[in-house]
């Protein structure tokens, strides 16, 4: 018999009655019945329940045993009375009476408990990760972790795409956020970069003719401190494809995230109709371009109806250039009450405000509207805008106005609150839409023109539409997945033409030289022969986050730093050596 | 239809003769026989054969076409004639005549030709290597590498081995090679590390509870350049299990590494018979600590047939203590030709040289023994080495005395040349042993006594072995597998007891509080509760090279560093800029 176990604690049912095991775990908690102790023994695959009473030899170790010590034991399967059946466990029919143990590891007193999941600040819980993560939620997610990404690479293969590795210790990569820098101790002053993603080498390698590329790939950016990310590292799954448009990828992505959904979801929907959305579209209906499409709120333009209206105020500003008015339906949320709520919701979000039109029962039973607007637009008006938004009696709709860019945000905000409020939102599901048709590029603060996105990404209409059209009409070959209001996946077809990329860059204002010099690699491998190519990359975590149903990245990382890009664990970042700093031929400016 | 492609280029044949197909890819290579152009078009997938004469609308496009240009062509499939069917190809019964075609990626003149797959300089290769990844043979490497890699995943998980990533920007891992070092910007001054290898953190998810942990783990290493190895970072099949014993190691890593030998193999006979070979068997049979048991050679001590006899030198030299004599049979070996060749060998390997009998037959037709030893020797001390090795006529054996720290290492390599020379050595297998019993201490050139491997490893007996036992005879679980003369994996049943763990370190001289600050994670880890556990670590570099049979790390990794670490098609590394140098506090300290 193996020196440590002949069963896991998982594994022991009723049919096992009478054998003779051994079995080995941690304590995961003790009871004392009057002279009876109920132990249970937990490993990672389950608990099973040890008995000892003072006739057992084994009883004065286990009597004496702290929680999380780990202990061998040897016993007697035993049915459980009938009355003490426990049929959540696996192992909830028997019990085993031990009749010989051993301390494999013992423990000393914890300073995380590990028994009762309970809240603990966070400093303590990634301090003794190792306990933290014996603790039954983190342990579920972290498995589930492991098993979407085995999953993901399964259907990845079964669409034939291969996975290759990309250097992790390599040169500045131009996705725009900070590098993580290496330095070289055989080139002194010289310094590598790791990866911000592989964008450059997956490029590359549909260059190097391999067709189908993916990779669950770590990603460094050095950022700065947020509650939702990582400080230091992500992964994604990253894909590139050749000979291919956007449906390909979106046909070929599809099935793996809906079924990676199906599959780990808990049962929960998951919605297989995935509309194309274009950017502005999303922009105006649900005001952000990532949509939660299970608010069934789309917002509509109804700026007619106040042009020149008696409502003074989208009157005025709808004189000037590049205005408009919306309205965010509200069905059921006709009450005085909830007005004034979203009202102070919009004004909390640095708005002056929210208007509101709600339609009320009259006394005379028919339906009326109510609220300043309606009485400053009119009874004809204030109906084209009930009839526009298909809404009635008990219904309520809010009114924003000015320039888009200035009130969308806090639109898509409003529509979130709303639906979520007046319970529209089923919010156990998912949903999906592909954003397409980005702006290439945007108007900077200064007045510059830059890429707004991707700058590696095939304008629509290739080199003539840059050459002819106003770059702000300009769409690119840009794509996000949207799933329950997160972004899951980015992505683009490709500039694989020299040609092309060069006048991109210039209308961002990157001269030749420039581009040679930061992309000189992927630049110089399009001159030989480059397929078209495109694909994209999805957020590891965020999927993980979302099928777990957590809020927070570190419920989903094995050994995340903190906040502070500190691993409190492992005391990462420290001091270096004299010795090191003197090989690596550097120096500490101190602080001034 | 696609935009692209109806079908792959390596997927039609005399079943589509007929079809209207489009196909795209690399032109390969172009032919002009007479005013009909054969071109070879390449994907991924393999190569079609592209005609067109004169009276194609694509003729004056493909006609003007260079080489690895990327292009689209529509056409319908023909039967080839009989004569010109090339049973190679996979489509090598069919051609497509081109009606119309695209230019989809032009090309420059090249470097580094795709074509003919002939040898160019290193430099060249790297610098262009997505040129050289469209070649036949190292794009054949790279995908199987994935393959290898996929079938390894695939393995562990189906023997109940999760997969969990560890972090890979940490603190500096007790490895004992040079660390890459990652200067932090939020607490300038200090650095994070590359880990090294996955070692503490694969112990710490043992001490976490997860049972069976795999991981495909880069790990970096800041290495002195060296041609069979890459100097910046490699791969390994890490994995660790809780509650097990060597065996149990054993047990699970066989079936693994023999599947995946026999799946890609190439059909070459894998042995399924993996002795158990203590380290100190291992050096004094085959002078190494990773035996090729393809060579039947077994060295053995002769020492006794030496001692006061009439060959001096050894005579002479056993008088000392610790000296041994051993021989190396050379079955077929029996010729002073070949004797003296292996006599300079070993001079070329800085000894005075290899003394040796030989056997052959006498005048009289009896067997008679040769060379200067025989004849100091004298017949029946001769005679009894002659049986002690069960040599005959037309054999030889080689000798080799003095302290065997002094010549193992040698007599290793010369068992290796004489296994070749004679053609004793079936290359074409892959045979496999476990080296075990591994010494925990040596002692140094300056008499100090220090880990010889791994200093995490249990040593055998546990803590009264370290109090009882001389160091030196005290044996760890730790253990190599051995393929064909490579180490392809190495392990150890870990130390999982501080008690023990600080002894352990105490007797090679390191302090407790040296041990705290060093290895303090892990050490706090294991007094909260630690599981017996132990594990191993494969390279995966090197299992592809062996499967691949390629010499060179370089041919099995897709982009690889040169040996001076730089990465000749990113420019890495390079010059950082001020504004970089200044967020991380850092100066470069200039040359002297």
């Amino acid at each position: 018999m193996s020196a440590y176990r002949s069963h896991t604690c998982g594994q022991l049912t009723a049919a096992n009655a009478g054998n003779e095991v051994r079995l080995s775990g941690w304590v995961h908690r003790v009871r004392d019945h009057g002279g009876v102790l109920f132990i249970d023994l937990r490993d990672h695959y389950g608990i099973t329940q040890v008995i000892a009473d003072s006739d057992s030899p084994a009883f004065a170790t286990l009597e004496k045993l702290r929680a999380e010590t780990v202990i061998r034991i040897d016993g007697r399967v035993k049915l459980r009375d009938a009355s003490l059946i426990n049929p959540k466990l696996p192992t909830g029919e028997i019990e085993v009476y031990a009749t010989e143990t051993e301390i494999l590891g013992p423990s000393d007193d914890l300073p995380l408990p590990v028994f009762g999941d309970q809240d603990y600040p966070e400093e303590t819980r990634l301090t003794y990760r190792f306990l933290d993560l014996r603790r039954e939620t983190l342990h579920n997610n972290i498995m589930l972790r492991s098993k979407v990404v085995r999953s993901i690479r399964n259907r990845m293969w079964d669409q034939g795409f291969t996975e290759f590795q990309t250097p992790i210790i390599t040169a500045s990569s131009p996705e725009g956020a900070r590098d993580f820098l290496v330095p070289s101790r055989l080139h002194p002053g010289k310094f590598y970069a790791l990866p911000q993603a592989p964008q450059q080498f997956k490029q590359l390698i549909m260059v190097a003719g391999f067709d189908k590329y993916f990779q669950i790939a770590p990603c460094f950016r050095d950022e700065d401190p947020r509650a939702d990310r990582s400080p230091t590292d992500f992964y994604q799954l990253d894909l590139e494809m050749s000979f291919i448009e956007q449906e390909d990828v979106f046909a070929t992505v599809q099935p793996v995230i809906q079924g990676l959904f199906e599959e780990f979801g808990g049962g929960r929907p998951v919605d297989t109709n995935w509309p194309r959305i274009p950017y502005a579209e999303s922009m105006l209906k649900y005001g952000s371009d990532k949509p939660d499409l299970r608010n069934p709120i789309e917002m509509q333009i109804v700026s007619d109806h106040f042009r020149g209206s008696g409502f003074a105020i989208f009157a005025k500003l709808l004189e000037q250039d590049g205005t408009e008015v919306r309205a965010i339906p509200a069905a059921k949320g006709g009450s005085r009450k909830f007005a004034d709520r979203m009202n102070a919701f919009a004004q909390s979000q640095g708005l002056p405000g929210m208007g509101y039109i709600f339609w009320r029962k009259a006394e005379d039973g028919s339906t009326e509207a109510a609220g300043p607007i309606a009485k400053a637009l009119g009874d004809e008006k204030t109906e084209a805008i009930r009839v526009q938004l298909g809404l009635g009696e008990g219904d309520a709709a809010f009114f924003l106005g000015g320039k888009p860019e200035t009130f969308e945000a806090v639109a898509g905000r409003a529509r979130t609150e709303i639906g979520r409020e007046l319970g529209l939102t089923d919010e156990n599901q998912f949903k999906f839409a592909w954003i397409v048709d980005f702006p290439m590029y945007e108007k900077g603060d200064d007045g510059k023109i830059d890429f707004s996105h991707n700058p590696f990404s095939m304008p629509q209409g290739g080199l003539d539409a840059l050459n002819t059209q106003d770059p702000l009409t300009i769409k690119g070959y840009q794509y996000d997945l949207a799933c329950n209001g997160y972004e899951l996946i980015s992505g683009a077809i490709r500039n694989h033409s020299p040609e092309v990329m060069f006048k991109a860059f210039e209308l961002a204002g990157y001269g030749h030289d420039e581009v040679e010099k930061r992309f000189g690699g992927m630049v110089k491998a399009f001159r030989y022969g480059a397929p078209p190519h495109g694909g994209c990359a999805a957020g590891i975590d965020r999927i993980v986050m979302l099928l777990a149903d957590e809020q927070n990245i570190r419920e989903v990382i094995m050994f995340p730093m903190n906040q502070r890009a500190e691993d409190l664990m492992m005391g990462a970042p420290s001091e270096p050596t004299n010795e090191q700093m003197r090989e690596l031929r550097l120096r500490a400016v101190p602080k001034e």
